[in-house]
């Protein structure tokens, strides 16, 4: 076959969808049952439920001095960044381009609120950013004083994925304007709920996974510039000290697959496919439940409460690897990548895993 | 990229597929509920429900006699083939491959029956071979007499699938052990019901398009040997004349996308992926019930009941081509067959439609 064949085919698959989808995320106004939400499901579609979580404690209760009251100075992972950019590309300072994961570590949470609301509501460039997004089922771990405030899941989701022990995760996110989560995706059905603030999501279809230029990054981790043994192993480096990280490249050679297309810059790093794309905008105003599908790509910036917090809770239950989405959403990936590649320098590389 | 590149990706969307998904068509022996069902649709996977239309008048009431005194000599559409192999890939005497569609005409139902129930019992080759099969919801149109001993829809499949006015077609199928319908798939959710005799199912999923060496073929259809004004046309060619049928080329120069290869015959008009495919098998006793989903390739092959005939009915619901499914699976039929035509013969045809 040509290369253009390839390429035809892989433009035809994404025209057909825009086709045969209409370009909007659904607003419903009341939960789905199960079975209206395993029809999204079967179809890998989103939707949001509008003041879908109004009536949860969370949203009645929490606000800056609730959650310092109920978590006090509970230890909690925090990710400190440059730019508000945990686990994204990052051009180096010798210009190559690495996926770069946050500095991480533990501080007191009343502390991280402070600093965080502190932050947004100065309005001046922070010096080091930091959002509480730890993704490990935190709710159920360091964030246990706040979960009884919120569902201990999502019945219609629990029972149309026969998931009957509830989520594989439940996660906190505590952050402000100054940091936000670069395109990426997640092999997980997500429930995602906005709590204080809100959250401006970008989403893209896995069938737009050509348009993305997803590349085999070298991977990297932000750390403070100085590591002298001025700190012992238990007392925290100071702010001071974190002014500007450093990007530290990961021992070995792993690489792993990163989009470089950002749908904000549409023009930069682009693929052969980038202008095909059509991604879709929704913004979660508090209460507001979205249903962001397995394997959809997304991008979520952040405005702040009035308190100066962004403050969401999501439900991860485990997609489905059976039946024939994720072999074919993973075949139109490895194909994407091929004929991007091909088509922008030639070069033939092997499909990310 | 390089084809082999190509022909790597296929081979691991067949192969992960396969990992993915046990190989067997799942036994359920109650109907499931519509949100069960929605859990099937959205995998796109099969399943058959044991003794599930047990309790229909038609499994009670239809036999040979019943048959032909409801319908008495109601006119019915009837295929009529030299092999039993109506809509199929044909070899013509010039060693070309044509798709062959049957010598339709209407006869009497109860000669009809007569005809198909005595070739069968008599065991021996029959001259020509017949099969009411007219897939155009024949059982609101030709048979309506038989239509009130079977549900006028499947009430979990309508649910689920939101088609509140039932489904788009409901077809009743009579022929014998010499009839097979070759392997092909449809963009429909048939729901499949045997009542007399068993219905023996190969089935392929999507995935497996690669493995069907489909191609783009000329269309012709069988017809009388002779078509002299010997008979008006109210008047019926004799069976005598019907001995052996012509292939008679369609006008024009319109092809259709036919799969070359049968599971049953694996090492002939094989594709370069053929030996990657796993078909599934089931078997429809009287009353069993089958889910075959959509875009799934299916051989049905026939066995009779002690009266020489094989009875089913059908129910089509449409398809839902919105999501990313059809999409996505069109999209790995497009680059199947891209992939096989490189590396079978080095030329690149258009992928059919």
């Amino acid at each position: 076959m040509s290369d253009q064949q390839v390429a035809d085919a892989v433009r035809e698959l994404i025209e057909s969808y825009h086709e045969l989808n209409a370009h909007v995320v659904d607003e419903l106004y009341e939960e789905p049952s199960p079975l209206e939400f395993m029809r999204y499901v079967a179809k890998n579609r989103p939707f949001v439920i509008r003041s879908g979580a109004a009536y949860w404690d969370a949203l009645k209760k929490w606000n800056a001095d609730y959650l310092k009251e109920a978590m006090k100075a509970q230890g909690v992972n925090v990710a400190i960044t440059n730019e508000g950019n945990a686990d994204s590309a990052v051009e180096t300072s010798d210009e190559r381009l690495v996926f770069v994961e946050p500095y991480e570590r533990e501080e007191p949470f009343s502390q991280v609120l402070d600093q965080i609301a502190g932050q947004e509501l100065r309005g001046t460039e922070p010096r080091v950013r930091r959002y509480a997004q730890t993704q490990n089922d935190n709710l159920r771990g360091e964030y246990t004083p706040l979960f009884s405030d919120v569902p201990a899941d999502i019945p219609f989701a629990r029972i149309a994925l026969e998931q009957l022990t509830g989520p594989d995760a439940i996660n906190f996110w505590l952050g402000n304007s100054y940091s936000t989560t670069a395109l990426h995706k997640d092999n997980y059905e997500n429930i995602y709920v906005q709590v204080l603030g809100r959250k401006h999501f970008t989403l893209m279809p896995p069938v737009e996974s050509a348009c993305v230029n997803e590349q085999e990054l070298p991977t990297a981790r932000y750390g403070p510039k100085d590591c002298s043994s001025e700190n012992s192993p238990d007392e925290l480096v100071p702010d001071e000290q974190l002014r500007e990280l450093d990007i530290k490249m990961a021992e070995g050679a792993d690489k792993v697959p990163c989009p470089l297309w950002d749908p904000d810059v549409a023009t930069e790093r682009t693929s052969p496919f980038s202008h095909l794309a059509k991604p879709l905008k929704v913004t979660l105003e508090p209460g507001d439940m979205l249903y962001l599908p397995a394997m959809w790509y997304h991008k979520v910036a952040q405005s702040c409460s009035e308190e100066g917090i962004c403050v969401a809770v999501n439900y991860w239950y485990d997609m489905d690897f059976g039946g024939s989405f994720w072999s074919l959403a993973s075949f139109a990936r490895s194909m994407g990548i091929l004929a991007s590649a091909k088509a922008a320098t030639g070069s033939t590389p092997e499909p990310g895993t």
